[in-house]
């Protein structure tokens, strides 16, 4: 029995792990959860995932929700196929660990606000709300503003090697840059910027987002 | 040169990393930052930690921030030293990784807005915003009746033993449930109740409370 993932392609978290397994090169099955059916809300699902989110990874006895918990897991698991995710020295791991978090708490948070207000809400035939977008725009701008400086002194986040941390910004920057067309932010910061052209070039990346158009 | 954890009693995030450090048996110097009179938004604080938080651990060359991906290094540093905290096999890393990532996306979020409501925004003087209480506290309870559920099934969320996914959740709830006098919500769940009482009788967790009042 192999890897199995249920998602769907509207989640920018979903896409996270199928990334992720592209770069290790690990072959899976992708069972599509359909939201708008709301499949994630079902007695069986939420067995599965109490929370009514996706994605959930199967593997053999394991089920496990939560993609940054799931991207570490597979990343352990499969340690030497594919691209090194995790960092070699205690201090990489840890830096790769820290930058994680860093996505997770302080780019996730207004990126995901800003997304649901420029893309998501429009999808629903809702108005965007202006005011939420100036705010969170005003709170990412400043945590780009560190990025900005981290990217001028290394390639990457947690040092001058892709990993984790990295890749975890694949699929919700992809929604504000290409789809929200919040891009300028982007292009006033030259290394952020670089960064961004670097990431959103790798074969995992552009294989998934062709399946999600 | 030991491990420095730079931080404050009045952060949880500071009080999680000394707890584990208390449960591994390790000395530390915990240098104090001043967060009423802005020591954390000094230039000199800010080129260690860019987004102006605490805590920051300082271990030889190795700056570190973020309380979990502190939490992980030493955790994974002292392994065999002290409590474990990471699980034994793979599938066990999985399930506390799992529940350390819903502490942080699920628990801590409405938990934090509700302590800043009942906690510290009247210690600033100012008045409780009711309504924004209300509607966390409703947050909430959503999330304690999912983790009533695993802790009915198991003595801690991870499993049948205790783990950083536990420990995470400490300096927290005791804001919560001691100082914010919200603990009801907890005693209506019999098993979320006696996970509480538990873990909150930790020699670790004493010590370090001790200290804090």
């Amino acid at each position: 029995m192999g890897i199995i993932v249920l998602g769907s392609y509207l989640s920018p978290y979903t896409l996270r792990v199928l990334i992720e397994l592209e770069e290790l090169g690990v072959d899976y099955e992708l069972k599509l959860v359909n939201l708008k059916q709301g499949e994630h809300r079902t007695p069986e699902f939420l067995k599965m995932q109490p929370f009514g989110q996706v994605p959930v990874l199967q593997d053999g006895e394991l089920t496990l929700f939560e993609s940054r918990a799931i991207t570490r897991y597979l990343a352990e698991k499969f340690d030497g196929q594919g691209t090194p995710l995790l960092g070699k020295s205690m201090k990489e791991k840890a830096l790769v660990n820290q930058w994680v978090e860093v996505e997770s708490q302080n780019y996730d948070r207004p990126l995901i606000s800003i997304v649901e207000q420029v893309v998501w809400t429009p999808s629903w035939g809702k108005t965007t709300n202006e005011e939420i977008v100036a705010a969170e725009m005003a709170k990412l701008e400043k945590v780009l503003d560190i990025y900005e400086v981290q990217l001028t002194n290394h390639k990457y986040l947690a040092g001058d090697f892709f990993s984790l941390a990295d890749l975890g910004h694949l699929p919700g920057t992809h929604l504000l840059v290409n789809i929200g067309k919040k891009g300028a932010i982007f292009a006033a910061r030259p290394h952020l910027n670089a960064w961004w052209e670097d990431i959103s070039s790798r074969p995992s990346f552009k294989k998934i987002m062709a399946k999600t158009s």
